[in-house]
């Protein structure tokens, strides 16, 4: 174990308990949403969606539409300068869907309106008439592999991707115990506070900024340039203030902008496209529902031998970034164990329906949950406790993960495990829950476990998007500006930056400011996505306070006479190390700029280069790991089947704790937002179309819903490349959920749950 | 002689004729000007200005203002949050006068107004009720020098210099011919076509953005953030187009960016203040009327021995950049001439008139006059050719200048003197105005010669302030943004910039662009002034793209199998010098974008250090000098007094040429100005109050009033550490102009011109 404090190593920020630099914003109401722009002309979009899962239109026509007096631009696919084609992967996608073409669900969009409200705009929007074919959808994932329907001409397999590690026949050969079962996973709306957003505008230099709430601003940048056929110099993307995301705001926000911008470029008048709630859920991404098959052999000891996996991806309609969430659900498939036969195959299938996307945890809980619960399942038959049967079987420095990853550093797997059996009196909780259960017959409490890893970056099959650009200007009255291009989304970026940068620069935190991400401050920087801005940005932004540093300390040496060895930044101050001599950072920040000492520098941080086979499914798939640990109580009422989640304790490895609040706070709500997943939140559909398009219907965890004991704790195993060694928490924080919940469900009912979300009306016919 | 074409080294951007690249905007009227701007609920601007020369302010009453339907604020000196105070230089000057303190001139500020409407902010303004005791004000250097009255309690000197080489004394003992006169050579101004004007606009995150017309970002940074007393990280400048400056936008746009940013901050709202032509002419800066007595001693053979030169400058109620157009106007008094005994005094002083400040040539104009017309005298007396004693004493390489500055490289003057007389058939000319004059009784022609020396950049007395800033990115598509942090005020710096960036990375103009500048994305690069952004910015500009050009260069290389000294960027492609191996240069950046290689660059160029003693004034002025002769001449009608320029050749050594077209743009514009300064710019007072505040009574020259034949020549004589070889041009292009139409006059009616402008009227007073 390789746990030291900040102070031990002599931290002034890192480490510490800070406040968000954005709370106030945030909290009093001045932060500004892009709903909160309103600019002198600006016009309101909205679209004009599919009123099919499936259908060739005919025929559109806006005539009336166009005569609406206050209706300034109805725009079909004819309208479009560049290409009609979005999709950040595969070029599957219309903007607007021509006439002679299908509409492939619901959400497909097949007019732009902008208008001097939205209240015209709407009924703008109501009179456009398009004359469709009503043709039959492929609804289920059995349909899709059918296949005598087909989505796309192309057929309705996207992709296939698979693991081939050892020999998992060999291995079940071997084994003493094997279990086997299907499981189904389903899909997850995001539920971001703020729907989606974009203001496009253009200036009379032809030149368009796009503002918006979004992930990626630099898949905002490429999908609008090729949709406008402008040089991307030309487009410029501010992301401003966003309201929550958590995968939802990855792609997504390319295609808003794409329909604001074309919007913008016809009216030459600022337009503002904000989805309502309903048109949000009908039309954007979710969480995939994965159908798995799942095989597990052990030995008596314990040790797993062979895993495998046949899994199925719900991609619906267009690809959109289907084929690298299954990278992802490909790779963690297995698990978080050191097994040494692995077999995965996993496909995506079209269907019409919602495209699912990027979500949290990016394919991951749907294939945690199916592992975590086999492994459960194994441990029944075993007779062993299921702590037990993670620990023997957990990652260790040396071990090599599902893809033959041979780990060197920082795998802090087991201390996670250890740290919740300590935390949570694993022993005396069982205790407890049994007497519980022998006193109460109507409501059964269960314990559940889960055990994850998750892979840091955008891996193997990213690397091409895998670096991140910081761009730092220290003024001349030493307050500090920080650019990067990665996004605040309310994970809290903007306050590791800072800490980040205050650090380095020791100067104080409320002397710096980091702006909101523009694509024209800073280069490509990847997607924010992928739990990597900490480690990608705030390595970047290392790099770029560091060279400024370079040259104060210089300075600092030359003009006081000391060894650039000697100089110590620090609290606002810098110093020789004995403080004989010193001076503000502030008073040398004017000195050095009126010496002409360059005060701006830039950071780049790209991935180190990771090997890794497609064929294979093997090799290095990300530069590092985290890993977690959760073990949760549920009480099921057998009379209801609802359940309620009454504790909950969660290690995470996170490499090294830069903002404990932080890093608390992206615990809390991934937690809740997995709980959701668990147990509440169902999207119902009919024929194709979303029923559950409004929090009426789609029910999330309220503040009612959330554990009283939810204990929280980090495992500080340093990550060399990692700025400060850390790892990231974003995605980790959620992964463990839905897992620990299902099987602490099944531990109190005494049936296996396999498929989530558990509502009651699951959870009740499983005890019919 | 250092000629060398473009196409013997190979250039493919510099030194040929390109598209202006602002030209369609500017042509077409889409160039946003600060006026053009109108943002929601923006308010309008307007000053209070005081009604005396010299007065005290008893009171200010507001309250029937404020009153004012739409009025939103009327602010005086006690709602300033940050310091009362503005100034470059020296900390004289209050941005709102206090109560109980003096109005210095009849420009100074009393109150500010925002209203809803100009129309409104006018009312207001005039609703202002300020009670004055007027005091008795010092209006000519005269009455300042005598001192009985005191503009500022400090006394009415502001500032003196001297230079001190060699011994005149001498100097003008061993002279054969001494030759000794008086000079004045008075206001100008501007007349920039656009007026002040400045946005300043507030977000909610409590970061303020100044929008305006201005040369000095970082100037308007600075003084905004002491009087608002924000930390300068949150204050962003972005000049936007900015219809002409010539040093009057150097540093009055601080002035008005603080006043707008005091009603910004009052009234949290975006604040439009424009000065109308009367404001702009009443309240700010001019070229410094200067008065001096000239000396010269020469040798029979014509060599000057000795000059010494007294002068006083009227400075105005206010320092504001008086110094350090003091600081030009020594370095240069003594002219373009290699002297061995130079003494120089030159005095500022307090009027209770506008405050003089910088204007193209800063402080030049006024002493070459002098000096180029006491030449001339020296000429007559010597009975030489004035071009013939010009070429006897100009400066060569390892000459000394006035201050001792040994010229080590790229001295042109004497090949700009040889090119002119060539260029005008100098003796033919003389011939044919000598037989007009035989042929003429009651018109006269003339012939003028000047010849001028200009040291670029800020010099010895401003290294503090000598750098610049570029920020260079290369997008995925290849296409290229430019940050810098000098600004483009008309005079062409966009398309010389993109020159540059064009020629480093073989990319085609069209595909880069600069954007307005911003000083979020580049360092505090000094002032747009002293002709020093084709040098200072194009060689950060050089570097920063340099640097991304090594980075493709390897990745071409390692990719392509090559040596990295085998690859060639040139017209959009990148190739080996065979040509086998070749892919275009937008090609290339999307491999390396995905490559992850770092497509972002900065730049930082900064002045050689100068070596110059304040107390001798000798040393090294600048960092090099550029050169120019000019021949003119005039017809003066000997019945009105009135001269017309009917002729004029011009040769400039810049050291090398990078856009041609710009550079005779420059020159015609230069000349024409300096043409309205020789013979019609009258800026007339009565009692301190300027009469001509407008252009029916301010008179410029027309297109009428240009000479048909106006030759421009250009000596290549390159200059090492210029980008390129270039130096500059800006200001050089106005310097000769005056004194050789002036020569040209005394020529034409046998008289000689000793004040500018040489008007009808002044000229009639000789010929009477």
């Amino acid at each position: 174990m390789n746990i030291r404090s900040a102070e031990k190593i002599g931290y002034s920020t890192i480490g510490k308990e800070v406040k968000r630099v954005d709370a106030v914003q945030k909290v009093t109401g001045q932060a500004k949403f892009v709903a909160d722009f309103d600019m002198k002309g600006m016009l309101y979009g909205t679209l004009v969606l599919s009123r099919h899962a499936r259908a060739r239109v005919k025929y559109i026509d806006i005539s009336s539409a166009k005569s609406l007096k206050g209706a300034r631009a109805i725009l079909t696919y004819k309208d479009i300068p560049g290409e009609n084609q979005l999709g950040e992967v595969v070029s599957d996608m219309p903007c607007l869907v021509p006439e002679g073409d299908e509409v492939r669900y619901y959400g497909d969009v097949v007019a732009l309106v902008a208008a001097d409200t939205l209240k015209i705009a709407n009924e703008a929007a109501d009179m456009v008439r398009v004359e469709y074919e009503e043709l039959e959808p492929v609804l289920t994932i059995e349909e899709a592999l059918e296949g005598k329907n087909k989505v796309h001409p192309s057929g309705n397999i996207v992709i296939s991707k698979k693991i081939r590690k050892g020999n998992v026949e060999i291995g079940f050969l071997h084994s003493d115990v094997i279990a086997e079962d299907d499981f189904y996973a389903h899909y997850q709306e995001h539920t971001y506070l703020e729907t989606q957003g974009i203001l496009a505008v253009f200036d009379d230099d032809c030149d368009l900024t796009i503002y918006g709430s979004m992930q990626c601003p630099y898949y905002v940048q490429e999908a609008v340039s090729k949709i406008l056929n402008l040089p991307i110099n030309r487009v410029r993307v501010i992301q401003v203030e966003t309201g929550g995301a958590f995968g939802g705001k990855e792609d997504v926000p390319s295609y808003v902008a794409a329909q604001a911008a074309l919007l913008a470029y016809h009216t030459r008048r600022p337009v503002l496209l904000v989805y309502s709630r309903e048109a949000d859920i009908q039309t954007t991404s979710k969480r995939h529902p994965i159908k798995s098959h799942y095989k597990i052999g052990l030995s008596k000891n314990g040790k797993i031998n062979a895993i495998e996996v046949v899994a199925h991806m719900d991609v619906g309609a267009y690809a959109t970034l289907s084929p690298i969430v299954m990278y992802r659900s490909l790779i963690h498939a297995a698990g978080a164990y050191d097994v040494p036969n692995v077999k995965v195959d996993i496909d995506g299938v079209y269907t019409n329906k919602v495209p699912c996307g990027a979500f949290r945890g990016f394919g991951t809980p749907q294939v945690f949950f199916a592992i975590e619960s086999i492994v459960d399942e194994a441990a029944e038959r075993l007779k062993v406790d299921p702590i037990e049967l993670r620990l023997k079987n957990a990652l260790r420095v040396g071990s090599r993960t599902a893809t033959a990853h041979l780990l060197k550093e920082s795998v802090g797997a087991v201390q996670t495990i250890e740290h919740v059996v300590k935390m949570s009196n694993y022993k005396t909780l069982k205790r407890h829950v049994a007497r519980f259960n022998v006193k109460n017959r109507f409501k059964k409490q269960g314990i559940g476990v889960s055990h994850i890893i998750y892979g840091v970056s955008l891996g193997a099959a990213g690397q091409h998007l895998d670096a991140a650009s910081a761009l730092v200007q220290v003024h001349k009255d030493g307050s500090v500006s920080l650019h990067i291009g990665n996004t605040e989304m309310g994970q809290g970026a903007r306050t590791v930056m800072t800490m980040i940068a205050s650090e380095v620069l020791g100067q104080s935190m409320d002397r710096i400011h980091m702006a909101n991400p523009d694509t024209s401050y800073v280069q490509d920087s990847g997607p924010t996505v992928a739990s990597r801005t900490t480690v990608f940005s705030g390595n970047a932004i290392k790099e770029a306070c560091g060279k400024i540093k370079q040259r104060m300390t210089e300075y600092f040496a030359k003009t006081r006479e000391t060894s650039v060895n000697d100089v110590i930044f620090e609290r606002g101050m810098v110093r020789t190390s004995d403080g004989a001599k010193r001076t503000s950072f502030d008073a040398l920040a004017r000195e050095c700029d009126a010496a002409n000492v360059k005060l701006i520098g830039t950071g780049w941080f790209r991935t180190p280069k990771l090997h890794w086979d497609p064929e294979t499914g093997l090799g290095e798939a990300y530069i590092t790991y985290a890993y977690a640990t959760q073990i949760v109580v549920v009480e099921v009422d057998l009379l209801t089947g609802r359940t309620n989640v009454i504790e909950a304790h969660t290690s995470h490895d996170v490499g090294k704790k830069l903002n404990p609040v932080g890093l608390v706070g992206q615990v809390q709500g991934g937690f809740v937002q997995g709980m959701g997943y668990a147990i509440s939140e169902d999207l119902k559909t009919d024929n194709g179309k979303i029923l559950t398009d409004n929090f009426n219907t789609y029910i999330i965890p309220t503040v009612m819903d959330i554990p009283k004991k939810l204990e929280i704790d980090f495992v500080e195993d340093e990550f060399k490349t990692g700025p400060f060694g850390a790892k990231g928490i974003g995605e980790p924080s959620l992964m463990p959920t839905p897992a620990a919940i299902a099987n602490a469900i099944s531990n109190a009912i005494g049936k296996r749950i396999k498929r989530i979300p558990a509502t009651p009306e699951y959870v009740m016919s499983l005890l019919r």
